[in-house]
């Protein structure tokens, strides 16, 4: 406790070095200038190239006379600030009740809150890790997945990780999230021959094959849920033809779907099922599919239930555990150890005079204090 | 016969006036020129602006002794030449058999033969007419229409008219077209609410709801076709959403169909259909359709009798009688009485180094003449 920390001036000052991805440099010095008095051993090391990287990644540990080990896990990079702000979006500023500024509930507000929480916690109890990258708004290439190497490579290993993700909804603690669904995106390219339309028998029209095709899909019913999850959902995102003339039969037809699914699907099945319903039409059919991610579950255990007990006892609230939404780092993460997402109420983020109250700053980290005390010393 | 025309230098003189649709002035002086010798009243006026005009339309009517009244009508414009030909589309050029240069067989090599063909009618006969355009190949708006409201104001209607399109395929006189199907294009537009593919329930995506609306088209069956129309069409031409982003689900997505259709369907019918079967699935779907013709047909009987004798008589060829093909101003002339179309080989209509073999305008001019003297004389 020799080091307290404010995480309100904390997220002040990460707010002040501006870091749309891929973020490196000043920020990067803001959070190591606040760890190392904390005796964190800070590791850095930039990644990648343009227009993905360079990304710097951030590696700090804690050693703890305790067997346990924590994790922190979140991102320092946030996205572009865009026109319109009431002030500048990185100039942080605080008016009435809230602190205003890009990244302050996604997720600067959050890993201040997390380190003014270690620097309330005993250095007794067991090892803490805050693994920290620039990239999780860009490609996501560079950042978390080079962290995990760099781990592997050093034997670390948390037993369990939050990542600090505004999951709150609309109010602080209402939601933790325990996994998320998987994400594809699948292409799907019908050839035809064009030809004019007066002449439909020297022609090929592959418009009427992509609409069986589609069809076909649009009646799967991929499953009807899990305890945990959603149903998975297939949405159409894009059908192109690209044929400006209305007397020509186009030689050829594109769609794009995207497929949310839960942990009872993963994408190559996924990315097969639409390929066999496309060639039953059209054998000569193209099928091309790109996973962001497979859907991962930490089933409701000792992780979740220990962030629970930390919400309910700082504010009162019972926490949902949820799989909804959108792809996050923990869908790398969680190949090392029980994961959960939580943190700020997420309305404005990505928004406009994006703002956290400054009591929510103050609560989760009292929230976080009582997350590491239960994990590290109960 | 005191003016007997040689029908291949008529059209050296007119494909030598350049007439790109719309066109006007020295294509139509050197018709006039011909024409008066003959005995004919011509009358030019111009309409229209640009993009579509000015056009130039001509109008010459030589009375006759006998009651009958046979109009030939066609057009002085011409598609663009195009790059790459051998010589210059627009300096007439006999090569070995052929004459080259834009417009040879589409359509000033028959205006030619045409005009040598009332030069050798004894003028004791009935009515001739001549009802040429300069809008054919464009918008056809300031065109054929327009004669046949000038028409009207002066009482002048045939009893039957020739259109000298280019309809004969591979040898002169094996194809008579005795009417064209119709032809619509239709645009749906289903309207949705755009959204984030994670949360499908607070957007309503319209791809699925095209799907079905083209699924339901394209399990139409318009008809089997009649004794002379082959069975009506439909193609869709396009489809668009125009959606760049994998996360988002659009916020409408648009089609476009051609239905080409015979004499059992009108335009406004197959509008209505399509509209009908859109809203069946979202009676918010917006459907717009262009008609570009009606289907017409003049059933076989004393016009198309006559020009195929007069063809079996020059060229021993049994002509088919056919509705195949795309439109032309026949379209608009079916209104005033039978009309067939009768004309050149269409092998290099519209193409590179376009030509006619000068034999086929001398034949033309026979059968044409054969035409006249069984119309107006027989």
């Amino acid at each position: 406790m020799t080091h307290a920390i404010d995480p309100v001036n904390l997220a002040r000052a990460l707010i002040a070095a501006p870091s749309i991805t891929p973020a490196t440099g000043a920020v990067f010095d803001v959070l190591e200038e606040a760890l190392v008095p904390l005796g964190f051993t800070v590791e850095r090391f930039i990644d990648g190239i343009e227009p993905d990287g360079p990304v710097e990644n951030l590696l700090a540990v804690r050693k703890g006379k305790g067997p346990r080990h924590f994790g922190f896990a979140g991102h320092l990079d946030v996205v572009p600030p865009g026109v319109g702000w009431t002030g500048d979006a990185f100039v942080p500023e605080v008016r009435g009740e809230l602190l205003y500024g890009r990244g302050a509930v996604d997720m600067k507000g959050a890993i201040a809150a997390f380190v003014a929480a270690v620097a309330a916690t005993p250095t007794e109890c067991g090892t803490v890790s805050l693994i920290i990258t620039g990239d999780e708004e860009g490609a996501a290439i560079f950042g978390t997945r080079a962290l995990m190497e760099h781990m592997d490579a050093r034997g670390i290993r948390p037993d369990m990780i939050v990542v600090g993700e505004p999951t709150s909804v609309n109010r602080l603690g209402d939601m933790v999230k325990i996994g998320r669904r998987g994400s594809v995106n699948i292409w799907i390219d019908v050839p035809g021959t064009q030809g004019h339309v007066a002449y439909p028998h020297l022609a090929d029209n592959p418009i009427p094959k992509l609409v069986k095709i589609l069809a076909a899909i649009d009646a799967v019913s991929l499953d009807a849920g899990t305890d945990w999850f959603q149903p998975s959902n297939i949405e159409f995102t894009d059908i192109e033809v690209g044929n400006g003339a209305t007397n020509v039969i186009p030689a050829s037809a594109r769609a794009r779907l995207s497929i949310r699914f839960n942990d009872r699907h993963s994408g190559a099945e996924l990315i097969a099922m639409v390929e066999r319903l496309a060639h039953d039409v059209e054998p000569r059919a193209k099928v091309m599919g790109k996973i962001s991610g497979e859907a991962f579950l930490t089933p409701p255990g000792e992780l979740s239930s220990l962030v629970a007990e930390a919400i309910h006892a700082e504010t009162d609230v019972v926490a949902e555990m949820s799989t909804s939404g959108g792809t996050s780092d923990a869908r790398f993460l969680h190949a090392l150890c029980p994961v959960v997402e939580f943190g700020l109420t997420n309305a404005t983020m990505h928004k406009l005079d994006e703002a956290v109250a400054v009591e929510d700053l103050h609560t989760l980290t009292a929230i976080y204090r009582g997350v590491l005390m239960r994990a590290l010393v109960d």
